[in-house]
């Protein structure tokens, strides 16, 4: 394992200060060393990424790539995932699914580069005799935005890391990706970006389009945000680390678009007539949910708000006896355990905020272990502090009991942006809640109806991205196939000939896409 | 006429400090007095806003009130128009082809409306059997942001003003708008701002969607970019202008997508074989359209750049004789027309800038009279000194002389994002310079063949927004159909049931629009 950065596709020469990565499980350090970049490697490698966005690549390239690392993936496969059991303490079963997301999501993106009708290709064409000016030929679609900055994230090594989502939306828009590697898996970076270097290889693609930077500080980072040459951020992580990302992005003189996915509470109703007739099954649903990854998902459902009722209480009786019973699990690393034990006080010192529930199983041989907790408070004390709607990072989740459906509704205006919220009711009550649902839609990116809010489907409908602040721009997705329209713009060709258009535009249509010609959808020329 | 501000459909009963329209020709006050609105009247527009942003308008209400405002405003016709030109010093020709361009771009919006792929309706639906989770059903598509502040722009009174593409946009997405009206017309503003609140009525559309305040100052628009239910901004104007409001907008707790269109200087390359075969006919297109409008577009070609040649001194031998044989024209205001002599008299003290051509018919009978001015620079010259990049505003352009091709290419490089670039080539010689072509994509939202920039076709492929400092942000346009993107966002629905989805994305596909269904186009169910 190589533990250099990587510029433009090759190794750094150049090895700055030490750092390994350490067990989350066993509180040790792993042997291999990794090294923090140098504003020279950063330098190169956003040089490099400069140059490679004139390159365009052809759609049938940009879909093979993808398809490429997605086999190199899977040929790493069990040395991948071993890797990342060691440096972020998630199960097996966690990470052999992750990979298999990770490849998913590659290949859907190479999917959709190949249908085509994203590019937004619309066509208007000339009309000389136009009266009183002739109308010119104005032909338009969606072309790369230039180098984008990846910050991956910790709490997907494999699906939202090195080449996770972010990478494969980039380089599906046909931009040069420039990676800022987690510190917390340097290991596991490390083999994914193996795995693109021999695609990019195996595919002729210029290792121009790929760069990988290690640091286990804030400098690195810091400096791709400032970079004249980037083009466009994408995060995913802690409030505090977004908004602080975001600061600094404004600081630039030369505006762009940084996307920051920063988490959210993942609000979850429950009405009367549901909690009657299936609490049970709901319990063990939502205990599941609550602690799976440790709850460590940006759609972990950390708020549920129900009616105080003879019902809620068998729930809550219910969802206790869950919870007791799930053993403590591994946190991703040392910070993020520590973060949860300490905001995990602290909500208990919040006015009448009460314990419900606590895992009983803490096992003492493994460092790092969270054990799952629910709190309650009443719809009242909820109303009065903001505070506890700030997302507690872990297995956790608060239940706000209502006195009544007016203050389930005064609770829904006053939540924040989020993720998701999920309404949990019966088929004979969603007339009568009609208007809190139509109120909790200018909450959300996803309503989700009798579910829960984690497994967020990989595919085209998906919207991973919601109000304020949830993410700092609702209208854009980080998960699904339209998360490639984060890094593309229009550009519009007026008055050259056939042959000078890109394929894309060519009266023929040859590769025979879907577009908007004079106002009709169509895969006619 | 009546001056006050108009909240949620109503005129406000209020009256704030009086101010008068002058008219920039002959530098009188027009009689009839405007009240600068209050912070009470902002604060009733933005609640009745945020509760109308609850509302959801059908498509085909959302396309009668479009069409319904293009027809109020053809009834007003005459009595607009010469408000305008009272307000504006525009011409009778060029506003009455504004009010077409008016009600021509809510009619294409209102057919956009009613066509519906631009909803990107997607739908993937449920696969219960999936190992080793089920499926859910998931349906997305744009829903509207909610209410967006638009900045009236002066140069476009009616195109780009109340009822102007920005507005249409707001009003197709869906959303409320809160028109903040240009000071420079205000009697062109509160006609319009009739028509919109007749449509309104007959279309039978709440007045909530509507508000219209006056303020010479700058306080209301502050106010306004600052208001927490504020959750878009729209303006078209200046650099300064544009960085500043974005600027205001960066110290929001909530950010909001803010959209500054602040013009460019449209550069146009010319290449050596064209000048050969046509400089007389480009030398007449250039000097039309670099003086139409007193040259106050966006898209005014600012910058000519050329290879000194024997070709290119016939071009500026007949350019010179066109400019001179223009006559001075009326700018809008007092205070554009002294910033236009200020930016002309500076631009002259810049190192080796000469002046080639003025015109030398001033109307000495009218006030805020611009003479058209070309100046020159040789090439290495301007690559020393960035100022000669910056827009004046007004009819005039700088001609780059290049010593060489190579030179060209170096201008090429160092220009800043523009909303435009032209090339004006013969066919010929488009494979020679196909190099510095593909570099200027790069620097451009529109890239034009042989024509001017002028004349901004409202189409749905015109792309009209380009990389910084053309736009803060250039994914999005401001003039065509794709202009409604900016209003909205996306909102996923996950496990709802048919009857309580929106029509966009129920089974049957009862509006018969566009939809990507399991990952294919298709109008069927």
């Amino acid at each position: 394992m190589n533990g250099r950065s990587i510029i433009a596709g090759q190794y750094s020469v150049r090895e700055g200060k030490a750092f390994y990565a350490s067990n989350p499980a066993s509180g040790t350090a792993l042997p291999e060393p990794f090294f923090n970049a140098s504003s020279e490697d950063l330098n190169e490698a956003m040089a490099a990424a400069a140059i490679a966005q004139h390159k365009q690549l052809p759609k049938d390239i940009r879909a093979a790539l993808l398809r490429s690392i997605a086999e190199e993936l899977e040929l790493l496969g069990e040395e991948l995932v071993t890797r990342a059991i060691l440096e972020s303490g998630l199960t097996k079963a966690r990470l052999s699914g992750e990979l298999l997301r990770t490849t998913g999501q590659l290949r859907l993106f190479a999917d959709q580069v190949e249908e085509g009708s994203w590019l937004n290709a619309i066509i208007d064409t000339a009309d000389l005799d136009r009266k009183p000016l002739p109308k010119p030929d104005i032909r338009r679609m969606l072309v790369p935005i230039g180098p984008v900055v990846v910050f991956a994230a910790s709490n997907f090594p494999l699906a939202f890391s090195v080449a996770g989502g972010d990478t494969a939306a980039v380089l599906a828009a046909g931009c040069p990706v420039i990676v800022k590697a987690h510190a917390a898996h340097p290991g596991t970076s490390a083999l994914a970006a193996e795995a693109i270097m021999q695609a990019l290889v195996k595919t002729g693609v210029s290792g121009s389009f790929f760069s990988l930077l290690f640091d286990q500080g804030y400098e690195i980072g810091k400096m791709l945000v400032m970079h004249p040459e980037t083009c466009a951020v994408t995060f995913t992580g802690s409030y505090q680390g977004g908004m602080a990302l975001q600061k600094m992005a404004q600081q630039r003189k030369k505006p762009i678009p940084f996307f920051a996915e920063m988490g959210s509470v993942n609000p979850v109703f429950l009405l009367p007539q549901v909690l009657k007739n299936r609490h049970t099954q709901i319990a063990a649903t939502y205990a599941g949910s609550i602690t799976m990854g440790a709850g460590q998902f940006c759609t972990n459902p950390g708020l549920m708000i129900a009616i105080k009722s003879p019902e809620l209480n068998a729930f809550i009786e219910r969802l206790r006896i869950e919870i007791e019973r799930i053993d403590s699990a591994t946190m991703l690393s040392p910070g993020i355990y520590s973060n949860y034990k300490k905001r995990t006080t602290e909500i208990l010192k919040e006015r009448e905020v009460e314990v419900l529930a606590v895992s009983a199983a803490l096992n003492t041989e493994a460092q790092c272990q969270a054990l799952a907790m629910i709190t309650t408070i009443s719809g009242n004390e909820f109303l009065l502090n903001p505070l506890l709607q700030e997302e507690v990072f872990g297995p956790y989740s608060m239940l706000v009991v209502a006195d009544n459906i007016n203050q389930l509704s005064e609770i829904a205006n006053v939540l924040e942006g989020q993720l998701t919220v999920t309404i949990m009711a019966d088929q004979s009550e969603l007339n009568e809640y009609s208007s809190l649902i139509d109120r909790l839609k200018n909450k959300t990116g996803r309503l989700i109806l009798n579910g829960a809010p984690t497994g967020v489907e990989v595919c085209a409908a998906m919207q991973h991205g919601g109000p304020f602040p949830a993410t700092n721009d609702s209208r854009f997705t980080s998960v699904g196939s339209t998360a490639v329209l984060r890094f593309c713009r229009p550009l519009a060709w007026q008055n050259w000939p056939d042959e000078l258009l890109p394929d894309e535009l060519k009266e023929s249509n040859p590769l025979h896409i879907f577009r908007l010609v004079n106002n009709k959808w169509t895969k006619a020329s």
